[in-house]
């Protein structure tokens, strides 16, 4: 399923030869081959580069000094090569963390980047990380997650695919146009953190800050941060669900009581709970909260169509998930009850005997945990609401003496943008021409922030345009990019910036 | 609320003047005010002896070689006092404890003692323990859990009442009879161990062993190792409820799933054990199992009446158990349904999210832990019948696509003894000497397996004759034995040779 190198070639030919489905003429076929046969022929070097990042174990999540200032060390050596290309850089120094155990860790600076800034271009800002989660060979990786092994044309090594590898595809197509001494086509920001895998510490705050300075010019903002939904076929991302997570808490008395000596007296905290949890889903997972679905947006039939052409193979899909059934047959139904429709997990239970063996306890205040996934146009606080007054209305009827709670702890906005925005017509045209076909137009079913952040903040077109291949492994044991997806990924954003420009 | 020293003598006196109340005549009151005036004459020493086994950590829980050391040491004191009584030990090596981690630990011995064999003479077998739970000052003990400290008649220490105070009131009691060089009224036998808090590692083999040994010369066997429901009232107990723990398994996969790219297309295990779980008994404990209540024995008219005298407090039970409401309100119904009603508690989840926080799992594989507290005649295997074809009922509705498996992975049978066996008679006549009152005749709602075991492998009569109070706080910090209750309990044992040798 990976064309040998060099296609790109063919596909460019592909592309001369279809030139004519295009409502505007493709870009000059002659910049645009050299721009692909520059790349080939200095993939090599693209490859090393990301060896050298791979190299820096910029461990965000684990709290250690000495992994701060590795951390510390990937920012400075990406701000060097932002540099290099002529662009200029600004440190944004964001001081101390203070952990829960009171120890003070540096924060890495976040990259602010600028190239360019013609008033007749359009302004591209690009959004990345270079910090990784956790990785040790003794986890299961077959070779050291640090040294940027290739096996079968794939690169392996943490942060491969998240996100260093799309971030210097991204400035490998930016270099690749200085190399050649070519006009960039539009003006490029790059906005560059390293706290991602921690939960984006301070980034909310930047970006606010910077709204009215450093975006105020941004017309298009790119997040390369996510994988398409296939080993093949490239994708745009155009939504992502939102979460509301919720904590009941059943409570009695604070400590526990034991079952031989007060079972059968008293309103047990773990069964009013389990009444409780058992009232929000049926098993068919359609969500029992009353008016719950009053608020999502219709599902129109035009939207319908675009999930028909999505390319997932349902059966491989079950066997690489190891699932023996899931409860749609259907691809489009699969795809919708994943990105469209709210979805509610119980994740599960705080304060009840969770160990292996036999504990005898009645636990005496218990809090049950479970999260909605939400979708447009659900409103979190009238999520809220209904939450709250189901499990109210369920409780009461228990006639229970404990106290039941009800919190929501964490809301998130669903995401979803317009795919009729100028940068997603332009990804469209770039990635037909890089790889010949139409993308997949997918949303991710979980809730990934920083999109709706960055939309809410700035009032921006933002787009999630990824690279890598479903099978990459973010997050977990032996992590890769195709060397493939990491080339033409650069080839894609080099057109990218082409097309933007003619579509302005 | 605990009555002045020396008050003893005034019981005899009341005790004589209500001679006629009893069926036979009471014992010589000459030997009775003598035994009694010097056990009240050398409580202090008898304290001082509670002092020197307080001391010794003997903590059989934590798996350390200098604690088995000193449990070593214990058994060997305790030895030694015995055969200063002039009985026969025998210590019962029992080798070494393998433990999960590989280490290999020395057990601590059992012993088998025996003084008197007198075919004419009635055989009284006592069981204690001499290991005690963990306990270290910083818990939350106000004074040194191994140093007995005596305040307001309190004697506060790891053991005071658990279980070392009521064998040493034993032993008490035995060399009072010898000190006045009067004949023991009864053989005596004595099995005390040292891994009771451990679980009785070994002891039922042992016992299996010597039933045609040691035990066939036994008449009764009387456990001292609970305490009264009351803080002034001593109690008799006959009878204590079964267990039996099951697991239920729902398993889509051993891996858990990301809440996001999942949660909407599968039944989720948790969701599936929440109905399982829920399905267990109703918001007034009512076990919801079907014909799980046909097997309880039947409830008498005679049997309710013993339930009217004992000497509950209701509010003051609610006040020290924090808990705001109870679902009975009268003393009787809350009693029989912690003594002679089964009771289902659901202890936990294993393998669901369990920590503080806020993690969007779904768990791929939950087992769910509940048990019913079993009350005679509930048959273990017929319950563990009923409650896997009721939950194989219940999931086979909900048409879920996950694996349910149901396991009881642990049985102990009621206890319920013959309340007019003849040492039940001799105790409460040796109570109405001591203490001037009817005991409570008491059940107990938590497992105590030992009981069962005794009369199941030696088919003899069993009792449980406690001496504490309900307010000594065993495995608690701040463990005590009233100086009273041990020194009448003393007594009581002596009384109670006398009773047994007179109805035999």
């Amino acid at each position: 399923c990976m064309p040998p190198l060099g296609t790109s070639s063919l596909l460019v030919l592909l592309l001369l030869l279809e030139g004519g489905m295009f409502s505007s003429s493709p870009p000059p076929s002659g910049l645009l081959e050299k721009l692909f046969q520059y790349i080939d022929l200095h993939q090599d070097e693209f490859v090393q580069t990301l060896t050298e990042w791979v190299a820096i174990e910029s461990d965000s999540v684990q709290p250690m000094p000495h992994l701060r200032q590795k951390l510390s060390r990937m920012m400075v050596l990406a701000a060097d090569k932002l540099q290099h290309l002529g662009a200029g850089v600004d440190f944004v120094d964001l001081g101390f963390q203070q952990m829960p155990d009171g120890q003070s860790l540096p924060l890495p600076p976040i990259i602010l980047a600028e190239l360019g800034n013609d008033p007749n271009k359009p302004t591209v800002c690009f959004y990345g990380h270079l910090d990784v989660q956790p990785a040790q060979k003794d986890d299961g990786w077959f070779t050291d997650p640090y040294t940027l092994t290739e096996v079968d044309g794939k690169l392996y090594g943490r942060g491969a695919t998240d996100n260093k590898g799309p971030v210097l595809a991204w400035i490998n197509a930016v270099s690749t146009f200085r190399a050649l001494e070519q006009d960039l086509p539009v003006n490029i920001k790059f906005i560059l953190e390293g706290m991602e895998e921690a939960g984006s510490v301070a980034l909310e705050e930047l970006i606010k800050r910077e709204r009215d300075r450093f975006f105020s010019s941004v017309d298009y903002i790119v997040i390369s941060d996510n994988l398409w939904i296939s080993q093949r076929k490239p994708a745009l991302t155009y939504g992502t669900r939102g979460n509301s997570y919720f904590l009941v808490e059943v409570k009695c008395r604070d400590q526990d009581f034991h079952s031989g000596t007060f079972g059968g007296i008293l309103n047990e905290p773990v069964a009013d709970l389990v009444a409780l949890l058992g009232s929000l889903v049926d098993s068919s997972v359609h969500i029992l909260i009353p008016e719950i679905y009053d608020q999502m947006a219709p599902i129109t039939e035009e939207e319908k169509k675009m999930y028909e052409t999505i390319d997932v193979n349902l059966e491989e899909y079950k066997n690489s998930s190891q699932v023996e059934k899931f409860l749609f047959d259907t691809k489009e139904e699969l795809l919708m009850h994943l990105w469209r429709y709210p979805s509610l997990s119980i994740h599960g239970i705080e304060g009840a005997f969770d160990e292996p063996g036999t504990k005898t306890v009645i636990p005496g205040r218990v809090i049950g945990k479970f999260s909605i996934r939400l979708v447009p146009h659900m409103n979190l606080s009238v999520v809220e609401k209904q939450v709250t007054s189901h499990l109210e209305a369920v409780f009461s009827k228990r006639n229970s003496f404990n106290k039941m709670t009800v919190s929501m702890v964490l809301g998130l906005h669903p995401w979803v943008a317009n795919i009729n925005d100028t940068q997603y017509l332009a990804a469209k045209r770039a990635i037909r021409t890089v790889f010949g076909v139409e993308p997949d137009m997918i949303q991710d079913g979980s809730t990934i922030p920083i999109a709706k952040i960055f939309q809410d903040i700035t009032q921006k077109s933002v787009m999630m345009l990824p690279l890598g291949a479903v099978d990459d492994g973010e997050h977990s044991q032996n992590e890769k990019i195709n060397r493939w997806n990491y080339i033409e990924g650069s080839k894609l954003f080099a057109t990218f910036f082409l097309e933007l420009s003619k579509l302005r």
